[in-house]
């Protein structure tokens, strides 16, 4: 009995330590009582016992259901805090921040998308004179629960387009792609779920999913789609929930998913119950359409979601997802308890814009430009030692490997410091073995600027090693 | 030995009979070793074997960290399925969607907004067409990751208005109103945490602390805002995180906090170091400011938002916080997480619209005709023997109850299927006590069928009972 209480008020002391040294801060969860008993190597029972003890003592609480956690004032998510410690420069969300801030003088070939000139601007503006004359419902009215039914229609129409069967009944608009996976995430997700990446893949998934505090589990990206025997290994090991990847042109890659591992893919994700989410908000760079997840499965255990971000405007927020019925469903109730009705006025100037008779020409003149872009930034890239991994088919994106030993992230400091935001390779790779890869964006590589300040960091950073 | 391996095998057969029975699905988390053993009245450590012999068949999986779960494919979150099973006319999810589902021929008395022909339409034409000649960036870009300054000025100046000191840097725009509760519920609440509100409060509240899985305790309003003896025993016995309430005109009851009882909340506040949500969207309704607990506060504890939804236009999703400003900038991160970055459009376009020269003539119009809808309304309602219960000093609604033992939810039924949507009480309340009461919008019942409609469903249900 004397040695048993030892014990409890050993563990009780090794609790009291670690908040006292601040190793658990009031608010975080205290390890299972499982978990406890391992690491400290005493009974389950003498962990209750300790932790019994101290919540009466007030020093932690119990919350029903969920364990113990350490007492006192609210600790906020911290997303920087979660997950192991990043150089501020693969830091997803200091990317994310880098690229956002509007100082005009600022060069960004590290941001995600294109210059406003390359946009289309004509057509937006003559949506929006168009809309100024819509009928009053449509400026001040909250949309459906679903969305503008006409959006929807064109919506499943373009997917037809490219093999995906999506009845209008089967979409649901959101805010935006990410707010779209962000639901989806909150849908089918618990903390401490697995969820398969590529490996590189877009980073702001992995600051997404570090906000729903699950693990993340990334697949070595080929110039085909994801290593399937590598795909296969990882449902074997972490049986996660769901799988997050483009389809369309991959960021960063510009790879293209191949028929037959797309095929091979499906197979695995039949098998294993996997859902999976195909984010294809490039579908318009495209010229020869990819093959689709979601074609092929029939949205039976695929999601399909997308946006107009990056073809006709990020300043007009309107993203949507194509799901099972049943999912929509309750996706439609987590949309409303968390954002209230959605807008009416973005999808209607969407929906405009897209229907317009000149969108179709404008997006032909972009794919060619983007092409040009592509073949020119590559070649002065080239000139500089960085070498394209591969040549895509579409898109924006060059993703480039630095001369041999070169750290990225310590070049996109240089070059932050001369005024051009850079995306080095870590910030999209997950297992962060893309130390010497960078994401060019071709579309802002147009000012010399960018490759004198590459060249410079470059320089530097071959004599330093 | 034989007797703990038998109480082994009872708890392993009870959990395979609530799975057989369906009464624990696959995803749901089984209660913690703790509760099990309390239930079943056996020892902690023969729930830990059972467990860990189930989880090695395969029938349960356990979480690092997060307990043992039921294995099987995916369970979705289902927000219907949380919590009591409701009646159907008193979900907040079910009011949500009834009310936006836009058949015109359905009048909406039990909405939350007003008519399209009430809102500030010229103003808005005239933002639009001025929209359609801005700069490109303003028509193409992301936002900054704070959002528009100017707009954020703006927003300072309007709440020095009512007393809040909040430097444009202390404030961040979002999607809506909704929006921002969501993001500061993702930030400071945990699954099992406890939040206070008002009872009765906005129906959404429910919906949305649902989607976040925690205890919601509601807190009786008075016509002078919350009882406050029974928030400090609240207080006391729950140990709440986040306090949720409406500040301005209060949704449902139209009543407003007095200072008396502003002051003696703040000092509980403090003392507990809750955090208080003050929700402000109907601010601009009032015309004499009731007093703010973000103007006591300084914004250390509390955290105001608001949106423009109910004055300027639900077509064109805007919101914002104000907080401290480290709280701010964990909120970016959440937000450029969740959502990547947010439009410019929108919080150009409610630029416009509030400074344009307009406006304020437009908002004394119509806080006039409010109060004139308001008399009028109730003056009809009492005819019907429908009582509000205090006379609101600004706003849409009248929090009335309904003659002695009606069931408003049987009441809305009636009208429903006559065309009417009724907003009945116990949507409302978080313990169901205001099954006899109704909320009213006086801007939507301009329609005497409203009135025809109900005094029917009233005289049935006064004969049935």
């Amino acid at each position: 009995m004397a040695r048993t209480t030892t014990r409890i008020e050993q563990v009780m002391a090794h609790v009291r330590a670690g908040i006292a040294s601040r190793t658990q801060v009031p608010g975080t969860r205290l390890p299972s009582v499982r978990a406890q008993a391992r690491s400290l190597a005493v009974s389950v029972s003498t962990v209750v016992e300790a932790y019994e003890r101290l919540a009466a003592e007030g020093v932690i609480t119990p919350r029903p259901g969920a364990g113990f956690y350490v007492a006192g004032p609210v600790a906020p998510l911290a997303l920087t805090q979660l997950g192991p410690r990043l150089d501020r420069e693969v830091d997803p969300l200091w990317v994310s921040r880098q690229s956002l801030e509007t100082d005009p003088s600022v060069l960004k070939p590290g941001c995600g998308w294109l210059p406003a000139s390359w946009m289309y601007e004509e057509g937006l503006r003559r949506a929006l004179r168009a809309q100024a004359r819509a009928p009053s419902c449509e400026l001040v009215d909250y949309a459906t629960p679903t969305g503008d039914p006409a959006l929807r229609q064109l919506l499943s129409r373009r997917m037809a387009a490219i093999g995906i069967e999506a009845a209008p009944g089967q979409l649901m608009l959101t805010e935006s792609g990410t707010h779209a996976i962000d639901l989806i995430c909150r849908f089918l997700l618990k903390p401490g779920d697995t969820v398969l990446v590529d490996d590189p893949c877009y980073f702001n998934f992995h600051a997404l999913l570090k906000a729903h505090q699950v693990q993340v589990v990334g697949v070595p990206y080929t110039p085909q789609g994801p290593d399937v025997a590598l795909f296969a290994q990882a449902l074997q090991a972490h049986s996660p929930r769901l799988y997050i990847t483009n389809s369309g042109t991959h960021n960063p890659t510009g790879a293209t998913l191949s028929p037959l591992v797309a095929h091979r893919l499906l197979k695995l994700i039949d098998q294993s119950g996997l859902v999976t989410v195909e984010d294809d908000i490039y579908a318009d760079f495209e010229s020869q359409p990819a093959p689709r997840l979601a074609a092929f499965d029939g949205l039976a255990r695929v999601i399909h979601i997308g946006s107009f971000s990056k073809t006709v405007s990020a300043s007009i927020r309107c993203g949507y997802i194509a799901a099972r019925p049943d999912w929509i469903d309750g996706l439609i109730d987590l949309k409303l308890a968390t954002t209230f009705g959605g807008g009416r006025l973005a999808a209607d100037i969407i929906l405009k814009t897209l229907t317009d008779s000149g969108y179709r020409k404008h997006m032909d003149a972009l794919r060619l430009r983007l092409a040009r872009a592509r073949d020119e930034t590559a070649t002065r890239l080239q000139k500089l030692g960085v070498k394209p991994w591969l040549k895509p088919e579409a898109g924006m994106f060059l993703w480039c490997r630095l001369p041999q030993g070169t750290d990225a992230a310590a070049v996109a400091r240089s070059c932050l410091a001369q005024g051009v935001v850079m995306a080095p390779g870590n910030a999209f790779s997950q297992s962060l073995s893309a130390g010497d890869f960078m994401r060019f964006n071709v579309s802002q590589c147009a000012d010399d600027k960018v490759f004198g300040v590459l060249a410079r960091a470059l320089a530097v950073r071959n004599v330093s090693a």
